[in-house]
């Protein structure tokens, strides 16, 4: 069976050495977050995860949910519990404006409990973390009555909330989507039609659930310009604000899955339901990007976390199994055989993921303090330049972060041989699970495209020019470190790749767009090892530091991960160069038929 | 649902165009092998896998096995009749001794029928497959008498069979395993203990099952030296070589697994049971090698096999699925999108996929030519460079094979989106199927050390240095064709980088093992890429040639898809030299505690 320990030391690492949050305390929500506070964040979340939703992990993927005659789901045992003693603890509203009922608090906290909550139980993660999506949105484009109505209770975690996008004949391309919703004398809209893949559509964890549902309002214009919002409550809200009779969306079935098996992927049926207008007509889809961004962090989150967990369990394994001998001689003679940690290629495998993780979890929480700060900062270019930063890199840690979540979680998975086959060893499930981020909120095919597509090219490419700069900058402010030299150099090196790849993309994808698609991947994969590299010499620069007067051998042990990135994982880089560079050519020139 | 459509003309291309097999008519067994028969044989084995084995793939997976109270398993509903089919067809002795009730025909063809079976049905295709091994064995190191006992009715697959191997404590360190071997006054033995993850080790396909079994004789020599075989089957054979009573082996529990549903994953527990030593006395590890690594290829084979199905299937959604527009304009302009087909990252997915097939299948098919020259060429030094080639190239074929294979079924399921998770879409399957093939038959950084460890070294190099100085004379002999060059130069430069690492291995592993080690998986996907370029190096050349006078456009994709191989997948050689040379001091420097 599997366990997890919240890995506290590295989260209180990255948040109040490297990243040093106390020096934002001019910030709205910041001004009380001591180390103090984070560390009892970090705690008390560390509690709940790993003692009450860890442990439902697996028993929920065995049994998984249920569907009834009637519509309604049960979800696997225990989680109606541990549900209550997530929303009793508060940590639904941890972010959130305290005007609804939040604690306020920088949205990097946030990130920080959400990583301990998917990597302990993925599947029930999902169900607060589409609500609070969903909040997100009511709250960036409701009415203040809308607003009253809902938010409250999705705060406090009553009320649940989904995102309902996808068709049986639209998943990605949107602007094929075919609900219907039908103007009502009383403002209201019937809404019709059937939406599929609904994560979290029908449960028994909350009184009610407010679902957040894109359609087409009649005599709307064709294509994405005429898909609208609606909030579609499962049960109509009284006057009194609490929860009345059922609208007209149900439940019609339970997807059968790979994974998240504890997770209810539910088609969902809108009969004449009752949907109110949320923002402004047609303009749907941008309102639902609110939802889509926030959810894409949250699902680059699931990718590290399943990364994480899946290497605490390789790793106790690799140093609790006794087989074979090191190759420079025995290691325990005393013992039958020495633990699988002494094979080097057992190392690769857990040091790939250790790199992994640690990179990833300061990139990861770096974009959560430029979410805050485009939110939260009184400066507004700073405001400007941190959104430019999240928009730029959500769709490269969204489809990294899950593509290397999912590939850590089968290479956890070897280091076990055999057991990792097996079920009752659980690590199948984590590379079960793993999957799916790599597929939902935007495939990572869809995400290599806005990177290349979209983002890149916005406002005159603004935001990979300052995000190159801030490079430049670290380079040359601390050259004067000798042990941070192998970092700046790789650093150096991977951003030059970079460069030399979005100028090829500049010069070559404008005669022919498909050389930017065909590279698309390759290039969100040089970004990657570009963020990844940079958070490593940001690591690296204060381990250097605080390594001389460490007993802990925790800043020494840090440096040894960081040389193994540059050392293990930074080569990649060529060959994505040279990948993109080969640009579109043999890759398209197949007839379609012939495949 | 998905389908199964065996690449008969991509099979044809490499057994009579490329490898042209019909030149060795001198050989025994090839005699009769017109072209004609080939296409028989794929043509019939085509008709099985897809219209017998294949339909029960799914439902095999949703059913799995059952093991009932007395012992007995029960397969998946429709499995004997495929089975009674399969043996009817003599399909199990293809490539079998004719003295024993084969058909002689050499063991390539069996590769080809046997990836049709594996594509088709992974699961299914693993009790006869396992059978062979075991017959096989008992061909090389049976005594005459055990030959006569048992292989008449294991070749005709009236009996199947098993290799018992791995215990609780041990599955690849086999020095540590404890199952005893009690000699009899009558020349038996009594075997006892437990023995785990024994596939296909008790099932209702056939009458009798004859398990190959490693045991410690009493008083014998601690570690490998001291392991014995048995034969033990699960049923007496009486005097007449009917199956009699029973002995004392029984299946104690199957094991609930990742995949292979339809596959009886069994724990065997050996009370007293009677067993007959195959060979010499504590030599069973040496004689075991012999299923071990026909088994690993037949792994490597699986891996090639979920490639290629899996590419087929997402294939066709790519075709018929409409989503979105093509970067370079609208392609049906008429429809309200175009297929899937028409993206770029679509089609990296989908030509990784088939440029990995294509040049993968004629590596595996040069394996199994050689080892029919290993065993049937008159000239004792053809034998022995058959012999060196593939004891170079087992480990090598089955962990990049398995690992391409599952990671590329992971790729195709990536094409369908959000279906691709679904269970009912087929995809997941393949991916849940193909990730066992990476860990049993030795798991893969198990071959990588058999490689580095072993291979590399053994006989002073010769087997690498032939491989070599083969790769430089086709170079030499080939270069005036100019069409050819960019293959000979892709070929030259990665064989060149490979050179350069065995060196590296040559000058650094010996002064620390740990190098080798640390770098030998990336050593392992460099000689696989050098291979692969070996291989498309062949096949195009031959598809240059005739590519003139061909309407159909084979010849014509052949090329392409081998450019796309140089495009997108031979840049890695580079990532994987840089990291071999990196050396083993940060993979190795943690303490085990830090982990």
């Amino acid at each position: 069976m599997t366990t997890y320990n919240a890995p506290i030391r590295d989260m209180q690492f990255v948040l109040n050495e490297v990243l040093d949050i106390s020096k934002y305390s001019n910030l709205p929500g910041f001004t009380d977050v001591s180390q103090d506070l984070i560390d009892a964040i970090l705690e008390e979340g560390s509690k709940l995860t790993t003692n009450v939703l860890h442990p439902l992990n697996h028993s929920g993927d065995k049994e998984g949910c249920v569907r009834h005659n009637d519509g309604s789901v049960t979800t696997p045992k225990g989680f109606r519990e541990a549900y209550d003693a997530f929303r009793e603890g508060g940590w639904q509203g941890l972010s959130f404006d305290t005007q609804y009922g939040g604690q306020g608090l920088p949205y990097i906290l946030s990130l920080a409990m959400n990583e301990m909550v998917s990597a302990s139980n993925m599947a029930f993660g999902m169900y607060p973390g589409l609500a609070m999506g969903a909040a997100q949105t009511i709250l960036a484009h409701g009415s203040d009555a809308q607003k009253e109505t809902y938010l409250p209770k999705m705060v406090s975690g009553e009320w649940g909330g989904t995102m309902n996008l996808t068709e049986p004949h639209c998943g990605t391309d949107l602007g094929l989507l075919r609900t219907k919703a039908t103007p009502q004398s009383d403002g209201t809209y019937k809404i019709n039609g059937t939406k599929i893949f609904i994560s979290a559509g029908e449960h028994d964890l909350t009184d009610n659930i407010i679902h957040l549902v894109l359609a087409r309002i009649d005599g709307a214009p064709e294509g994405v310009k005429g898909i609208s919002l609606f909030i579609v409550p499962k049960l109509h809200v009284k006057d009194d604000g609490s929860s009345g009779d059922v609208n007209g969306v149900t439940c019609g079935s339970i997807e059968e899955k790979m994974g998240i098996h504890a997770n209810s992927t539910c088609v969902m049926n809108y009969d004449n339901a009752t949907g109110y207008l949320l923002g402004q007509e047609h303009k749907g889809l941008k309102a639902m990007f609110v939802m889509m961004n926030e959810a894409r962090l949250g699902v680059a989150l699931q990718g590290l976390s399943m990364s994480q967990i899946s290497y605490e369990n390789g790793a106790d394994y690799a140093l609790e199994r006794l087989q074979g001998r090191a190759l420079t001689g025995p290691k325990e003679p005393e013992k039958p055989a020495d633990p699988l940690i002494v094979h080097p290629d057992i190392r690769r495998m857990l040091m790939d993921q250790r790199a992994f993780n640690e990179g990833a979890r300061h990139w990861m929480y770096s974009a959560g303090l430029y979410a805050d700060l485009h939110h939260k900062s009184p400066d507004e270019n700073e405001q400007q330049s941190s959104d430019d930063y999240l928009g730029l890199m959500t769709p490269i840690l969204k489809a990294y972060l899950t593509e290397k979540g999912y590939w850590h979680a089968s290479n956890a998975q070897q280091v076990l041989g055999g057991h990792g086959y097996i079920q009752e060893w659980g690590m199948e499930q984590f590379v079960r699970d793993a999957r799916i981020a790599m597929i939902y909120e935007g495939a990572n095919g869809i995400q290599a495209l806005d990177l290349v597509g979209r983002k890149l090219m916005q406002d005159g490419g603004r935001a990979w020019q300052a995000y190159f700069k801030n490079i430049d900058d670290f380079i040359a402010d601390n050259g004067d470190v000798d042990a941070l030299k192998p970092f700046l150099e790789g650093l150096g090196d991977t951003k030059a790749k970079l460069l030399e790849a979005t100028q090829w993309m500049g010069a070559n994808a404008m005669q022919n767009f498909d050389n930017a698609g065909a590279g698309s991947m390759d290039y969100l994969h040089l970004f990657a090892l570009t963020a990844l590299s940079f958070s490593w010499a940001q690591m690296a620069k204060v381990a250097i530091e605080k390594q001389a007067g460490d007993d802990s051998g925790f800043y020494a042990n840090k440096i040894i991960t960081g040389q193994y990135f540059l050392d293990r994982m930074l080569p990649d880089s060529s060959a994505h160069l040279a990948k993109i560079k080969s640009g579109s050519a043999s890759m398209m020139a197949l007839e379609a038929e012939a495949f």
